[in-house]
């Protein structure tokens, strides 16, 4: 199975956003910290957005931040946002399914369940858990450009 | 989360093997009624032959058929078999991972956890669950033109 490269992104935008809670970042910062382009990090910043993850401000000193704490970030919500963009198989692009085997197989509904378990591990986790008391994670982040008005968030705080 | 295009081919010829079970079939048939190209087909028949759940027979009147019972066929086996070719996410590319965050990142092991609860679900199901009863299924997959020596599997002779 493989995840897409905008999932990747947005899971990514995300630690740094989490790692940054309550400062204004760049596409420019996460960009150089997570080794992705502007262009890519646009489209998936805007999707975050628009589900009400990140907060966005336009303008010469804007940026963008978290929309929420993170303990309510879940991220098998995140996953199912943005793999839901592509089918994950033939079997599930219900408009576009050239499969001869469609009427009669039932591979379908187990794949279907499969992808449930994968998904609900994924909700067992929040933004929280995979930044909170991360210091290897907050070393990485580190801007010395970053004029934040809150430190990175480090220590043991997790949870 | 995509699955490979050989997955899918590989679970098509498992079908097709155990709806004409004790009979040899052909590649031709396979990717007439499985919608494939017979270049795909023989990479992934050469690799389940390898894994030993086919048994070829070269030659004129040759051709493959299951080298073990349905019911010991478990679809798990086969999606790690055929996903593992590919790296799911650049975190689980171990000599090709470019991401900045690796030595920081916390997603990996939950990913880990999150896709052996894929496979798990996939373990609880056999070849002989897909197929034996599935009067549909069996339906896409008569050959007027395939001399069996025995009938396709019909009625609810479910494992």
């Amino acid at each position: 199975m493989r995840i897409t490269k905008r999932t990747n992104i947005a899971m990514r935008v995300l630690m740094f956003c989490g790692a940054h809670e309550g400062v204004l970042v760049t596409k420019a910062m996460v960009a150089e910290k997570c080794n992705t382009s502007e262009s890519h990090l646009a489209q998936v910043i805007y999707k975050l957005a628009q589900l009400g993850y990140l907060y966005t401000q336009r303008g010469r000193s804007g940026g963008f931040t978290l929309a929420r704490p993170m303990a309510e970030i879940v991220i098998g919500d995140i996953f199912r946002e943005f793999e839901s963009e592509q089918h994950n198989l033939e079997c599930f692009a219900d408009g576009d399914n050239t499969c001869p085997l469609v009427k009669g197989c039932r591979l379908r509904l187990t794949l279907k369940e499969a992808l449930e378990a994968f998904y609900n591990r994924l909700d067992k986790e929040t933004l929280d858990n995979l930044v909170c008391g991360n210091t290897a994670l907050l070393e990485l982040f580190v801007m010395p450009s970053c004029h934040s008005t809150r430190p990175l968030r480090t220590g043991t705080d997790r949870g």
